[in-house]
């Protein structure tokens, strides 16, 4: 017999809008594992791996803007789901994760798969629950259906993020044969209603008294899914002149009127004042230029930073304002409030954008083949509308270097790191069926390739492999570069390649190590498939340094001529 | 530079019996990756997933008896070493956890690779430090070298277990180019100084009364490493008749005077009066077998268990005693103090012993071709010394099934996970020349794939891998066999061989599918080789449930005849 709330969880997931769930096999989970499973409005996944499982589930949740359900078994099947459930936390991505437990009295005692599972992801979830351990009691399915909605209503509340249930469960854990799950037709739900956080007359009188006396206001929103109506604001306030804009790729609000090749000048182009902003304004999440945080953190700038529960993040050290409302909300109000600004601070940072905008490709070309050049020649076939997820590491700083893109643009930005990359963007294509382009390198890429292990397909999954064979990163930063540890403990050189995974999980592949090779690859690289393809462009981590220090050095001359 | 406090840290490591660290790249943790790197008596060695070099390391330590020192980045990097954490504690193996962190100033503030790193382990660890993130007041250098001291020494200090040291750390991460680091000769060391728990005279008159009124003494040793000063009073006890030893696989004290096929009848024959203990004996850590638990559950006997530290482990709800002492202590006293014993008790278990023990493996050779007579078969040509590793799930089981082995066998049942079998016994290899043979199935082979992703030479790995394209335990146990859900969500079928993990690792392969191809195999398997052999057995997940269950049934039939 299945426990009453367990089906009961599961009805109100319904309910509440978890459509999907990622499920990883075990024992104690088995209640929850039939209950998701027949449920005829979740639709239900199983990968085997729990680390991969959960980066799946991220993927999903990132897109699909709701909270996407996780279950695995007792013991260190929960700590496996943690680097994705950390990602989660700090991407502000809807989780639910339920972990099947031992009853607490089993705990500790030399009986098999037991960890110390309850508040196990400390400060990396919204909240922490136990589920009761029985149904003896009414008080307890009570007690049980509360949690589930208060733990999915915490979920889906900005910012939104994981949460994770704790679930003991006693044997027996299988319904007998035959036995059918009767899910209530009504569970018990109870939903967060909707609020906003208005700014009272008060402070917007005394944020206008601030603003008429700015004259050069930079804009750096963090990385954030496509906003159509945040970027309106923005181009409208950048053609009025009135502001900066300056995007990352993952702030997915690049357009004509935004700068995005900053990072090809600051840090190692003098900078004139007409550059220096007296107000930076910021709302979403992580910036990734470091050249730009060293540049604001050493301005003399104040710095207003937008965010719905007014949260202080210091990202640059001038924080003089926390601004607890909506970005658009502040945008719009902002763009009725603002008047002329310092046409010189405008002019300047456009002239220098269109500077690199006009000579990187055909520095790009002069250079020898690369994976810098090869990048930029691949992504201007992928089609749009479509999605890009990008590794960490070299992969989306390249990206971030190479200029706007029209594809909303997804990096695992929270924790930044390698991870769960591939799984990522496979939980993305496994909710569109528009193109995803896993843009990575060979460290992420190994890393993780878990990812392909399990029985969905995923046709619409391309991947650009940027394969030196090591962590190529560790060349083109100063410092390891020097070391005569280099090869062996920063960049770990290794010599594999993609093929053997190709064939192992059925995915078209194609290597190439020249231009020649790579416009070939690409001619039929985007046309439909029954299969993922992965397009493996080898080059050398040292040639790749050395373009890349060449690239810079004539962008540098090109603004200085 | 790098900071004074992180060479010294290193020069304590190494003072202090820290011979091997396993590092993952990254460059917060540059100082640490180039101290390691640079210490001529610290072997170090690179692992780019942290899950796996965790596990490695584990392996190590399990063997060492000695701290291995992790090394790794900030971020996630820390998250991944989780599960290899958790089972570390549990199975109290020592291991030096030292995760790289940005100073608390830049957590949570939107700037890249930072989670909550402080306390990340939670219970898992035996302490968590902190180390001072500057050496600008001398008595940081005083505070660094002292912490490092304690949890060296903590991790050494019974029960042995997993320690983290958290380092914050500000660039500059890279000594200038040329620059030398110099090691202090003599670091500042304090060791914990050796002690012992003894039971106080009384204690031991008390618990000689309880001994004089018992008749039927059952010992159960948990996990642990081989032990012949053990052995050898456990063999006599038994000869003299004065106890019956019961022995799992992993207790590694298995001998012609224990009994080791008890889950071969324990639970579906009929146990007579004679074989009901009045007191159970245990000491060492947990057992497999689940027949013997329920039994001694269910007995009317008393428990005593041996811990040094004198913890309740009340795995059988039986416990009356909990004895502070070595257990070597314990037994030798036991050994000196027992009078007669009840005949029949220990005769009949030693009649079931050798039922069963005559039986076995004629019943076997009457199966089709499967997994359990296979492996039967592959377990005779194990070469002796040598390790066995064997993943959990249904490897473990038949191990447990098949008898004694004189090998030492090695198996990660402090959490019982699947998740990081493979790397153990990569980390057991690095540390023996003699024979490494890890016995697994294909999804704790799959899950775990990336423990061969390294640079390093493992020519004494020997891998016998159960193919049934399943996670097959769930056919075998009663609940989910029953389930629709079975092949998707408990087995979940994967079509996965290893031939291409083989190629791309560069490991000797071959796969068999039936016993004159087996045989052939294993004619040259444990020939010496430049490289791992994979031996890939392939039976049907279906056709290896009947022949469990027909094995199951003869020896019952053999036994009631």
């Amino acid at each position: 017999m299945i426990l009453p709330s367990i089906v009961d969880l599961v009805a109100i997931c319904a309910k509440k809008g978890v459509q999907n769930a990622i499920l990883s096999p075990g024992s104690r989970c088995a209640p929850l594992t039939i209950a998701f499973a027949r449920h005829t409005q979740i639709h239900t996944r199983t990968i085997s791996d729990e680390r991969t499982a959960a980066f799946i589930a991220l993927g999903m949740a990132q897109q699909l803007d709701e909270p996407v359900a996780l279950v695995c078994t007792s013991g260190s099947a929960a700590l496996n789901y943690y680097p994705a459930v950390a990602e989660a936390f700090f991407q502000q991505i809807p989780l639910l994760i339920l972990t099947a437990d031992r009853p607490a009295e089993w705990i500790d005692q030399y009986d098999g798969q037991t960890i110390f599972q309850p508040d196990v992801y400390g400060k990396h979830v919204k909240g922490s629950f136990e589920l009761p351990d029985s149904s003896t009691f009414p008080d307890q399915l009570w007690q049980s259906s509360r949690i589930v909605n208060e733990a999915i209503n915490l979920a889906k509340q900005f910012p939104t993020g994981p949460v994770h249930i704790n679930i003991p469960l006693r044997e027996p854990f299988y319904p007998e044969k035959g036995e059918e799950l009767l899910f209530p037709e009504k569970p018990r739900v109870f939903n967060l209603v909707k609020s906003k956080t208005e700014l009272t007359e008060e402070s917007l009188i005394k944020l206008k008294s601030r603003l008429d006396i700015v004259q050069k206001i930079l804009i750096v929103p963090g990385q954030q899914k496509p906003n159509p109506q945040i970027q309106a604001i923005l181009d409208q306030l950048s053609k009025n002149q009135n502001a900066v804009i300056v995007t990352d790729t993952i702030s997915n609000l690049q357009s004509d009127q935004t700068i995005s090749f900053h990072d090809h000048w600051l840090g190692h182009y003098e900078v004139s004042e007409n550059l220096k902003p007296d107000l930076i304004i910021s709302f979403g999440k992580s910036v990734i230029s470091k050249s730009l945080k060293l540049f604001l953190r050493k301005s003399q700038a104040s710095h207003w930073h937008i965010q719905e529960d007014g949260k202080a993040k210091d990202t640059f050290q001038k924080l003089t304002r926390n601004i607890a409302a909506t970005p658009l909300f502040f945008l719009n109000w902002l763009n009725q409030n603002l008047g002329a600004q310092n046409s010189q601070f405008y002019q300047a940072w456009h002239f220098l954008e269109k500077a690199v905008s006009k000579n990187l490709h055909q520095v790009l070309r002069q250079q020898p083949f690369g994976e810098y050049s090869a990048l930029a020649f691949c992504l201007e076939k992928v089609p749009s509308p479509s999605k890009i997820h990008v590794a960490n590491s070299m992969a989306v700083r390249y990206l971030n270097l190479l200029g706007k893109r029209n594809q909303e643009i997804i990096c695992n930005r929270g924790t930044s790191g390698i991870d769960g990359s591939n799984s990522t963007a496979v939980g993305c294509t496994l909710t569109t069926k528009e193109i995803v382009t896993l843009v990575t390198g060979d460290m992420a890429f190994f890393y993780d390739r878990n990812a392909f292990w399990h029985n969905y397909a995923t046709p619409n999954l391309r991947i650009i492999l940027l394969n030196n064979h090591a962590g190529g990163i560790f060349r083109l930063i100063d410092g390891p570069a020097n070391q005569p540890e280099l090869e062996e403990f920063f960049e770990t050189k290794q010599t594999l390649t993609a093929n053997h995974l190709a064939t192992e999980f059925g995915f078209f592949y194609s290597k190439v190590v020249n231009q020649e090779e790579l416009e070939a690859s690409l001619e039929d690289f985007y046309e439909d498939s029954l299969h993922p393809k992965i397009l493996e462009i080898e080059t050398s981590s040292l040639e790749n340094a050395e373009i890349l220090k060449s690239v810079k050095e004539r962008i540098k001359l090109s603004l200085e001529s």
